[in-house]
């Protein structure tokens, strides 16, 4: 076959050509190709930090105009400034701030998009998660897994503000968003309060409770036992040299991740500490539970106080600083690695 | 709290708050739940047929346009009309028309994005594997899965055309693209000709060779055994419902899928076959091997011919029809079904 | 062929000719058959209780008559009286009563047979398990799982009792016992002493600690812990029919058994409880920790009371009565199910 | 404490003692630990090796002595010399030869047990598991997996002779036995004859067959299949120092051993071979389908022509060599690695 010469006829050509596929809903690949397959990934979401002292006013801003009546959907979310257009911290994650005032109820729901929330202020509010109730404090954890029902109620006298975090983006993207209101406000409540907290804990399961979900059964992580137990190890571990003593909130029933698409980490960096830096395909997002420093992200560097939330697009390099020389700093952060890994692609790298 | 009531007023306050959000990167979710929370999958992709007739000579057309040198990228992608600007079937997989000519070789490279290759036209081109080459037939199933060497070359006299499966949209979503050219225009093949269809095509696996990847070491599902499989087990299975006789291509090594982000079926459609309606939340791209029918998908009717390529997006209701009384039909098709499966969110239903 | 009738002739010929089988290394199949292929499991361990007070100075009196410097063989071990020959009390397990005097030590050494202590009495002596040590107290339940150092020391000034589980019996039967000593009296202990209490008892696990093992990394399960969380749940929970509220030790890097031949369970019998009769192929050791009652094994009664020692043989049923109204009871047990789990040979029934 | 001294005072005391330990089912650990806790195995079962032309004749009597109404249970079994008492090969192991005669049928029944059958002499009769038939053939390998229907039957005009292969020691020793007879002669027979071989032979499986157990699908790996791809691979390949050329068969649903219990393996020595001796603690039963050589077991030499049948008890050093110049060697060999390898006991070395 005769090949035409690069030259104003062959450029008619193509484009010629080009307009001819696009009838045809096909187009070239070598026009594209150096964009679809880069040597590493070039990730539009960039690194951000959401000042905690900027949102609190605007999320108590949102108590005054949003009624009760809509209580289970006044959160403010948090938007990557570089994915224009998605509802998304990173491609797969998206997070929010919600807010619960005193006497509100959000109405119980389930939807296959998993979520935690991580309570940053307020005391004593509640979430029910398929018969059970737990009641939240700050620095809790608390998990409701792809498809269980679930709703909230703040039956303390102050209101309440949490952390959401969710696989939405990723669902949404793969085209496997189901959702259902429940028949009823709230869901019966037939287990004992935060009675997974007493069965799951600990390493001792009971064998009588047949629990079929991939999802993690215990409710409840609360800040009290993992406050405790990372000061206790920061006493006696240097931990990781790119995260100081870091724990992962686990599935009792597994040891691996507390839900199939995202994993929860709880990091202490002492006063001072410093990390080395490295990165890894995976996206996170950060929430300060306590202290203040940065974090250097790539060229960035994002100077975070408590209750800031701040996120890491992948393969950007990234090391955390404790900007105290007297206290220690708290870092809770959730990711997609689990994702990553079941698909046989997560890389890590310095 | 006082609550603004519905009004001009409100409105204002609302649109001046919603204007402060977007200062700090932030937005109201209400505005936008109802979209995010579908009761179920809303997916952009639509229903499509690409006809073999009409894509073959603008294949053709790209041999003559584009030269020997960038042989490994003269592809002609098919574009799902629903996902305007995205390089895409479906949300997570890709699919493209290759030729490559008599002569021309195509360089060694290696990318994160998994693929497997159909054969369509054309006898006796290759594919290199990390070390192992095989000769490549119509109805051929190769695959080159991630992170391996791979290689393509026409040493016969005829033109190969090729249909490519990637899932080069996920990873590419999942910023977990990573690509690598081979040093050279070849990579060594150490490994004897074929080799991994001796070493992994039976129920008969060497234990001296250690295979630690994730994805198959058989390298080429011939359709010489593929096409005899079915057509023996038509002669005594009516097979799925939905299906009737269909096998998944699987690794040896797992009894699971051939990668660990796309699954391979062959299905035969006896003469007159018409299966039941089903749906389910992964997405599917289809190649009529053989035959002539069509699939209905939710109100649409695509009706194919062989070597045509459609797809059916997530939670479409879709059943296949043989419109011959005489001869069976054959469809390839890969889905993402195990990356659903891996993240506990694959669905079925009727 | 014509077959010899049942006659005097032919049973000199079958004698005859098994007499030349034996010379062949051969033997009949059909005048066994039936006792190789039972109905059901026929045992030849029997269900038997070992009494605490009638063994209890036997113990002591080792104490007298074994030298300190083989303290670590100081171990009255538990018959089964159906297993004449082995050192055993069901055809897996091993059990012995270990006395440890103060200021000695068990010398340092590993071995493929796994380990488990249950603490009887007395107070602050100590294993060390690969590194770390651990202080030990009645209830606690320790691990040295399969080809870890261990060594032992009592430092207090009071003996210890406690009870030896081995699955010795098991992998000598298979011939895979290896064993080795130490180079020294007492390995180095470089972990911090009951390190892996902070790491491993909760849902929360260290992500820089890289532990391959099958076995649990949680050295000592402490009965402080294990008495709260039995107790907190059996003001909740009725638990199974077959055993009230019983729990299983835990792997936390996997939910599974502590060891992967033996699991561990404890159980709580409320005042007055009888538990309804099941029974199971695995065979089980339990140990009374706190309470009085019986348990029905098949038409015999055990009658047991704090710290006797009782075993249940496959396919026994099996039911337990707490004879007290106004005490719980406390049952430890450890058994064979995982093995026979996963051979694919675990069976359970009425 | 005072101690008593090594004197005769201090054995008196001690035989006391030991008089009085046993009768309270209990006896000292410090007399017997040594024998308990090996530094490597010290198996009972020696090496040993069945002559087929010795046992040939014994089998053929067998079929004049033992009717058709108990073609069953018409076995020569093989005992280890070193096994008194047990009907064992190794400890785990069970084989014998089994002689069918043309017109008989071996009742239906089913055991916990697992089976397989290598096909010695004869043509064409049948096994029938779980409702299929498969036709038997010299060098076919026939699964009966735990718990299945099976019966056979010879509608041939030969006699036909098999080496039963079972797990049956150990489900034994494990109190892990279960049998049932089926209530007809014959099971029904609903599935095409050796239908599974066309579902499951190769890399291709049924999605519509729904099969749970945890054994191989795959009902005769045929001779004619398996030395077919042997003798292709030894063609390229040198395979493993210490075996050759060496396939396992698998359950292509899983990749892994084709029953829970037992693996199976062929091996071809090529002409002259000599292996490298190695060890490991899992024992294996050997049957020469061609060729003549000999294996050295530690200071064994066990020389064997086609048919015989030997083993390698554990951890013995052993390697084969094939006598012939000219003519390959196929071993077959079935053993107890799964059982150790699933609880972390199997070792290896040279």
């Amino acid at each position: 076959m005769a090949m035409l010469q690069d030259s104003p006829t062959r450029a008619q050509a193509l484009e010629a050509y080009y307009r001819d596929l696009e009838r045809y809903s096909a187009a070239p690949l070598w026009t594209v190709l150096h964009q679809l397959l880069t040597p590493v990934p070039r990730p539009r979401a960039v690194p951000h930090l959401w000042r905690w002292n900027e949102l609190r006013p605007q999320v108590y801003r949102a108590g005054e105009l949003i009624g009760t009546e809509e209580a289970e959907r006044r959160v403010v979310m948090l938007l990557n400034p570089g994915l224009a257009g998605a509802c998304a911290v990173t491609p797969t994650l998206y997070a929010g701030l919600q807010l619960i005032l005193p006497g509100e109820i959000a109405r119980s729901h389930r939807h296959s998009p998993a979520a935690l929330r991580f309570i940053i202020e307020g005391h004593g509010a509640y979430t029910a998660v398929d018969g059970e109730k737990t009641i939240m404090n700050p620095g809790d954890m608390v998990l409701t897994p792809s498809w269980t029902w679930h709703d909230h109620g703040n039956e303390s006298d102050e209101p309440m503000v949490w952390l959401d975090g969710l696989d939405l983006p990723l669902v949404n993207y793969l085209d496997a968003t189901f959702f259902e209101e429940y028949p009823e406000v709230r869901q019966p409540l037939p287990k004992p309060v935060d009675g997974s907290q007493r069965r799951y804990a600990g390493a001792l399961l009971p064998t009588y409770e047949h629990h079929l979900g991939a999802a993690s059964p215990l409710l409840n992580y609360t800040w009290e036992r993992t406050r405790a137990t990372l000061t206790e190890l920061a006493a006696e571990d240097a931990g990781s040299p790119f995260d100081g003593v870091i724990l992962e909130y686990v599935n009792p029933r597994t040891g691996g991740p507390v839900m199939p698409t995202m994993d929860c980490h709880i990091q202490l960096l002492p006063p001072g500490a410093q990390t080395e830096a490295h990165r890894h395909s995976s996206s996170v997002v950060y929430h300060v539970v306590e202290g203040a420093g940065y974090t250097q992200v790539g060229d960035q560097r994002l100077d975070w106080q408590a209750k800031d939330v701040f996120c890491v697009p992948s393969w950007a390099a990234h090391q955390h600083v404790n900007a105290s020389g007297a206290e220690p700093a708290f870092l809770f952060s959730f990711s997609d690695a689990p994702v990553q890994r079941a698909l046989g692609l997560l890389r890590e790298g310095v």
